[in-house]
């Protein structure tokens, strides 16, 4: 284009910056950005990325700033392969302008904007703080596209920032100890989806997993060995900050704290001996609230570890106290009448207040579950709620700050259709003052480890946690489904380049179940049955086998190796629905269920002869029968309705049965296409229309 | 079984011992090792890997020992996701015996061998030093299999040890620097495969990859920064010891040395100055071999890496010198004239000499390549010959060692088979006495990275290095290519629970080709077509295009991705061999093949659009066409062979001249099964036999 074009061109999306757009639904996807930025504007043509490509900086300048541009470098040479200059060139091709430094210790409700504008000549990123300038370099990258001509970025101008200031993914890394290395890289994916809190669930029941110098009997006696060091935390707190991500420590109390009464027994309001908890649930052990004792320690303990977590909250936890050790205890129940206290929740009240000043002392800020909102507690408080949005907008009226998890817990195998449509901000918090809804700082996804470790961990947060990202950050109008889906996909591919494996993990897990000397084709079955499962939803897998599993437990088996949401099953049911919606007239989407349909129905055959040879594929050997069953009736529906004719009732009904039976849980896995072969069943022809059901 | 029978099944196995036989076709296809042991009997019923599993170390201990079962407890427990306990029992299900220490710094010779005997009750590892046990730790890990009741492995009796004393694999880190991890992990595969030497290619004219504190200009000038540290070169030793593997270095004189001449040009022959080579093949720049100040340097150097590396041996390259800088340096030129030198080989031989007794002076022995064996050469030199058997054969003759290493290269890109056919005392070597054949000590794979980085290195070593390893390893006898090609698939799998990345770039490789944005279909339809190319072999690639690749060349084509091996077209090959041994009357084989070649035929279509989309897939679209074309002329000889008819002769005529055109390489690439059609085509019915061609 001319320079007198190019000028216009400039000025039009100038323009249109103005505006502060959302993005269409067009340029959404045209995009493939997740989180979709607040503003971008299209130009024409794109910036070549080859061997030539060079980064400067200007403006502020911090060592962070270029290890994130030697990190960009290195991230943009692994996506395309281009080994990228050495040294940097006079005139670059992407110029970074930063403004000024961010706070030392990263706070909550800094400046995260940035501007990034692409030509075809080159690109400029502008952000007041590191902060934006790190998310405008994530941005970049996931505008790397292959083209008919080689890896490039299309012309686009983008005004980004962030809807929320607090966007984050809380792992707990006691109930499976999760090594440093996977907790980096999902800091990295933290990073490419613009998180900026990494919550560390770092004691439980299961698992002390802190190195504590002043009580060390926390970690050797509570961890089976499996603990960081605090040389290793201050690594990971570095490695974070690097990434404009805080760490926010969670110490959960008074329950959920078995391992520490492993080495500290007199912390406990029972008896004891205490040993490391084996099992999954709510278990009574907890604090005595009545002892100084226990205080003392706490003063100690929480001084230690507000020096080595210099962010400014202290998560405190205060879930789950079922209170049975304290209705146990005749020191405790007099304790309670002596001061009044009418029930365990006053008592556990008291405690966090105790516990509060504590951490107030030590110049921290608490954040601690909806149970540590009781009456009266201090108004720099943070509440991330479980529970949902109503407790949020309670906190709020009463000008409390809160985030919500509720409807962002990724280990409850929710769509990520699902998680996308919570919003901190909606049903109840609705009708808050925009003063109140000020109050409301974000959310949390949050990572529950009973049914996962560091083989399986990255499948349960990636690349769904994307879609929770995109509501933190996105406006509040970018909630279209479909190109959620479609971003989601190729953000899944684009993680992958961070070393992430929640993609790889799954072929080798397949691998194992099926035996090393398995052949292709036996593969081939055995992921045909399996792409089209999930584990079961919520908490079902402790009500299928209450007393099983435990941390010793082999996580070997096909409900540990499927990801939690079924692309496939995803797609045949779009495809089925699409099939519906044309009057069941469209040859290509029929001819496409049909492939589908046939080959589940013909896999049966191939699976039966592997799951002889292996314990694991036989325990799916009966999910194998159903998918043929599904396959043979989803077939036959299809030639009922593209005849034009009606599902005989008798037929259907006896097909609806089976289907039912199909929809149980096994081997505790759902069959997902089970709902949309049932549509094909329940329509009837005459206009193609689905009975409600 | 009753203990009558377990006595006496034990003693019938004792006796199978006694004879040390190789195992037969049938226990190979069944045991499903890699290197096959010398010996193994197969008892009945098997012992389970569950979480009891215990090990126990008794007779000599030392903490690799220790830290060798720790190794394979993780590596246990990756396998089958059985977390093991933590603490050993009195009564162990493996028990090791280790008679004694082996030498503090690895010798070649070192006695290797073990024995394993496994039953349902326990297992019993019997080795004289620590060699042996680690050696039998990775017999029983590849025992380990998913069985109809658990991880289990079969009951069995191993007498074991090594056919040669010499195993290595090379690798070139010079024309691409391998980043240490990349190291290591191939080392766990160099272990798992019984593999002893790791020759470390540490410089060349792309790269000096070693940290020298005596002259740092080598590393700091010709790297590009990227070298290994001393302490890291330390590490990788321990590392490998830990693993029963000698880190040989290699530094290549007097030609290859291009890098070491950037920061020290003195060296030379030739003017300078120099810079670190970008391109691929022989250059002229050589050592100064007329100048003292060349060997005063060199004492330095081999005095500072003879302390750093405490293997015996110390190869000093000596390959491709092609006088050329020696040829236009008149004062070589004189000095050659003076000292009555007639040729550029004399000159080497005697710079080799003169380097020998430098590397002797040091206590070490020299190992070079084939033109360091000139007249007069010490009897303690090694050589490594590239050549091939012959000159094995012609350096025994006059009692000087060798090892082969044609045959070997593993970046030529010949199939596994071919490898697995190149036996170190075969051809010319056959001749020898027993006593000559002694001084052969084995052979080398190498594997040089002008086409290879750290993203593809795995996949051009492994897994075909393990049919190397058990060239080197097991008994002459063992040969059956069938058997080995079945092991290999498994022992394919396995190797990827040691982290070697050797199948999963593959998929990441092509999702970058498609582009993150690529639907299952599309990669799909990549896949089906690049799972049946091979890369043109040998030096082919240097001569379809002299020019290019540099240092600097992205390696993100299609030919960078693919295996060096399809096994796909393996497969295929495979079947149409079955299909035309039967006289073309085989439905299942004929419906196999008819079901690929339709496959092939119609992916043409799917891919055609992602190839607009990318230019990295536009490369193989001319490619997808021939694989088109090959699915529609099989299928067509399949028509008239079938009909128990003759291939017209018109037709075959035409057809075979299109598979010559389609077998020539495009895009650097080879389609595999054009071969195997032809054959097809080729075929006259009539008894079906195929004429030569």
């Amino acid at each position: 284009m001319s320079a007198g074009q190019w000028i216009q061109s400039i000025c039009l999306m100038s323009f249109a910056l103005l505006l502060f757009s959302p993005a269409s639904r067009a340029q959404q996807r045209e995009l493939n950005l997740m989180p979709m930025p607040a503003s971008a504007q299209m130009g024409s043509g794109s910036l070549r990325i080859d061997s030539s490509f060079t980064v400067s900086l200007t403006g502020h300048s911090e060592p962070r700033l270029d290890r994130a541009v030697q990190r960009f470098k290195r991230q943009l040479s692994r996506q395309t392969a281009v080994p990228l200059p050495l040294k940097d060139a006079p005139k670059p091709t992407l110029l970074i302008q930063t403004d000024h430094a961010s706070k030392e210790i990263q706070e909550l409700g800094e400046g995260e904007s940035y501007i990034l504008e692409v030509t075809a000549e080159g690109a400029k990123l502008t952000a007041p703080t590191p902060l934006g300038t790190m998310h405008g370099l994530q941005t970049f990258l996931q505008l790397v596209s292959v083209s008919p001509d080689g890896f490039a970025v299309p012309a686009v101008a983008i005004r980004d920032k962030p809807r929320f200031p607090w966007r984050g993914l809380m792992i707990d890394c006691s109930r499976h100890f999760i090594p440093l290395d996977v907790i980096k890289r999902n800091l990295d994916g933290l990073e490419a989806v613009k998180m900026n809190v990494f919550h560390w669930h770092l004691s439980d029941n299961q698992g002390f997993r802190v190195e504590s110098k002043k009580f060390p009997k926390l970690h050797a006696m509570g961890s089976d060995g499996l603990y960081y060091s605090q040389e290793e935390i201050r690594e990971v707190i570095a490695y974070a900050r690097d990434r404009g991500i805080r760490v926010v420590p969670e110490f959960d109390m008074p329950g959920h704290t078995t391992a520490w009464f492993v080495g500290y027994p007199e912390l406990a309001s029972g008896p004891g001996p205490y040993e490391i908890e084996r099992h999954w649930g709510v278990f009574d052990p907890a604090m005595d609230p009545i002892n100084e004792k226990t205080y003392k320690f706490l003063e100690g303990f929480v001084e230690e570890m507000a020096h080595l977590f210099p962010d400014h909250y202290f998560h405190i936890g205060g879930d789950e106290v079922n209170g049975k050790e304290w209705d146990a205890n005749p020191k405790i129940q007099e304790y309670k009448k002596a001061h009044g206290l009418k029930s365990n929740e006053e008592l556990q009240g008291y405690f966090s207040q105790r516990v509060q000043k504590i951490v107030t002392k030590h110049g921290k800020a608490v954040i601690g579950w909806d149970e540590v909102f009781v009456p009266g507690v201090p108004k720099d408080i943070v509440i991330q709620s479980w529970r949902g949005q109503g407790s949020l907008a309670q906190a709020a009226t009463q000008g409390y700050r809160g985030m919500l998890s509720n409807g962002y817990y990724l280990d409850l195998g929710w769509s990520a259709a699902r998680h996308y449509a919570s919003d901190p901000t909606s049903g109840p918090a609705a009708n808050l003052t925009p003063e109140q809804q000020q109050l409301i700082l974000g959310g949390e996804s949050c990572m529950w480890v009973e049914y996962a470790n560091a083989e399986n961990i990255d499948s349960r947060i990636w690349p769904r946690n994307a879609a929770i990202a995109e509501r933190l950050w996105s406006p509040k109008e970018v909630t279209d489904v479909a190109s959620m889906y479609a971003r989601l996909d190729t953000m899944g591919a684009q993680l992958e380049w961070l070393g992430l494996t929640h993609r790889i993990y799954y072929r080798q897990m397949l691998q194992r179940i099926a035996g090393p000397a398995s052949s292709p084709e036996d593969l081939d079955a055995l992921r045909t049955l399996t792409d089209v499962v999930e584990p079961v939803k919520d908490y079902t897998r402790e009500a299928l086998a209450p007393a099983e599993p435990t941390s010793y437990t082999p996580m070997n088996r096909v409900v540990d190796a499927v990801p939690l949401e079924s692309d496939s099953a995803r797609r045949f049911g779009d495809l089925v629905d699409k099939f519906l919606a044309a009057g069941c007239h469209d040859p290509a989407t029929e001819g496409r269920l049909r492939t589908q349909l046939a080959a589940w129905r013909d896999n049966d055959a191939k699976l039966q002869p592997v799951a002889q040879r292996s314990f694991l594929v036989r325990e799916v050997a009966g999910t194998s029968r159903d998918l043929a069953a599904l396959g043979s009736a989803g077939l036959a529906a299809l030639d009922f309705l593209s005849k034009g004719g009606n599902v005989p009732s008798d037929w259907k009904a006896s097909q609806l049965m089976e289907i039912e039976e199909i929809k149980k849980p096994k081997a505790q896995l759902l069959l997902i296409p089970a709902a949309a072969v049932q549509r094909l069943i329940e329509t009837t022809a005459g206009g193609c229309t689905v009975p409600k059901s």
